[in-house]
């Protein structure tokens, strides 16, 4: 209920899931008459969406400590809870990213040594599976040399799990590549994640620098929340300014406006590779049950997106994989998709 | 001498500014030999450009501290030192960022009241200049609330000589704009910020986020040297690889290759409004003296976008203008560019 566009849009885009994908089914949280009528219009929802009652909403605006207090009976509640009682295997939210976090510590827990959970998202890049993964994009302001290690192991799981990564090349996000530069928490977190990379599946490129995020020579960047959000911001900010200017200059003159008719197709192509709405899908990381924050602006497209996302993290058992691999830390690949029992783990 | 390209593209770019501006002189630094035989070369730097011997030079992967202790008679040392004597009005280079910044410091020394120096850039923009101011990128990895008030009145000041911006309009980067988000030495800043714009001619806009750096309505962003740097490189990071996925878009079909040639004048146009070289040049803020520092991989267009802006600044009396004003934060206007006598100050 917490999206801008509000259960329309959710409603439209997980119609549109349902009708790709026949394995789905759906929980949906909510003031029971408006969603009723609203899963009514939509075909492909027929006999695979479960209406719950939920009166309250949290607003984009309320403070996550508010809501951890008084969030009981709202439509976010709930839908949290479905995941903590096991009804649902994956929580779906557009609503107020603080106020998700805030609910999900509280009700799911953390995963056993894991002191910070983090929101993991996907960034275009030029790796061949079009993505890289970066965290923590804004759960926490801050991380301390510890926190920064288990990102890196959470970031390795994510990507084994939701990128079909085997062996992922992690990177320590800094505004140089030499190790005597940066912070003091960074140089700590740079030799504790460089030690535990061996044992743990992953490669370690050391640090990499902002330009190197959307790269080939890293899957996964690892940096603490603040540092992260402005970043994704940043990089939204810079596509949205160049795609307007994009259309401006096409704008410019008849005749570039007859270029623009004939480039249409060669833009959409660009255009759908860095659709935002494409990557859709912060994954909060760390906690006893997968919760993904879609964009609080998505539409049915960017909403179907996240919830691919969701779907295939649930068919991994992916929560239960980084547990795993964060409890022990240990050389056995548990966090691996497939079947590793011939490799002897 | 300390750019990624060398001399030539050094001595090719003020060779395109002396052609361009006929108030514009040159002392060059470094083997008197190879720079003597590359500004013969150069008709317009005939007469209006000195050569200054240094043997030495500092390369990029020098350690700043080292070439504090070591840096004597290396041609930055050499140019710095022609701003501190008053040979020259304002020092550009192209080479290593940290070992610019320290020599800088330790020959031009800080102006009174300014703790740590800032290093500000421009950034393409939806204003109507085209350009915002952002600072710090990377002069400090830190910044308290104090330093933050102090880039604020600095980054200022800048957008009064530089972009001719009467009343900027300063933001604080955080992670939401909401007064209750972020690190504690923003919270303390955003108040001491607050306070101080009335006295000083500029608005404070309050919190912004990384979305907003491109925006209108913000001329000057505020923010540490390690938030700012990630941000400046995850942005152009973006932008090429935005450009590059543009091209292999283009290349795509037949079709889209002759949609490329229609759309070419419009391309230009876009990409002349974002080319990185055109707002070459990161400004050193808060010295006894101005630093323009280039690209490290500046061409000749780069090398002259940055010598335009050290011209531009050294005409204001910007680095008198800003002392001025740090030192006093009082109302008076004594770092606006134009003639104030009118208003009694």
């Amino acid at each position: 209920m917490g999206g801008d566009r509000g259960p329309a849009a959710v409603v439209a885009g997980i119609s549109r899931s349902a009708a790709k994908n026949p394995n789905i089914g759906f929980i949906l949280h909510g003031p029971e008459d408006t969603l009723n009528k609203l899963v009514a219009k939509r075909k492909p929802l027929n006999g695979r969406c479960e209406v719950r009652h939920a009166e309250g909403i949290v607003t984009m605006g309320e403070k996550p400590s508010h809501v951890m207090r008084h969030g009981k009976g709202t439509s976010m509640w709930s839908a949290i809870e479905s995941v903590r009682n096991g009804e649902a295997t994956v929580c779906v939210s557009c609503g107020n990213t603080g106020a998700l976090m805030a609910l999900s510590m509280v009700r799911l827990r953390k995963v056993p040594g894991v002191n910070r959970p983090a929101i993991a998202c996907l960034w275009p890049s030029r790796n061949p599976n079009g993505f890289n993964v970066m965290l923590d994009v804004g759960a926490d302001i801050r991380a301390d040399e510890q926190d920064l290690l288990q990102f890196a192991l959470m970031g390795a799981s994510y990507a084994r799990n939701g990128l079909r990564l085997p062996h992922p090349r992690i990177g320590l996000l800094n505004v140089g590549t030499e190790e005597h530069k940066g912070r003091a928490e960074l140089k700590a977190a740079h030799d504790l994640i460089a030690e535990a990379a061996p044992a743990n599946d992953f490669d370690f490129v050391g640090f990499v620098e902002g330009g190197d995020i959307p790269s080939s020579k890293v899957d996964v960047i690892v940096t603490d929340g603040f540092t992260g959000n402005v970043a994704l911001k940043t990089a939204e900010g810079t596509a949205k300014l160049i795609s307007d200017l994009l259309k401006s200059a096409f704008k410019y003159s008849p005749l570039s406006r007859i270029a623009a008719v004939l480039a249409f197709t060669s833009l959409q192509r660009l255009s759908k590779r860095i659709d935002p709405r494409r990557v859709n899908g912060g994954v909060f990381l760390g906690l006893n049950g997968t919760v993904v924050k879609s964009h609080g602006s998505a539409d049915a497209t960017g909403v179907s997106a996240a919830v691919k996302l969701a779907f295939q993290l649930a068919q991994s058992g992916f929560s239960e994989r980084l547990a795993a691999r964060v409890a022990s830390a240990q050389p056995a690949r548990q966090d691996t998709p497939h079947d590793e029992a011939k490799s002897g783990n």
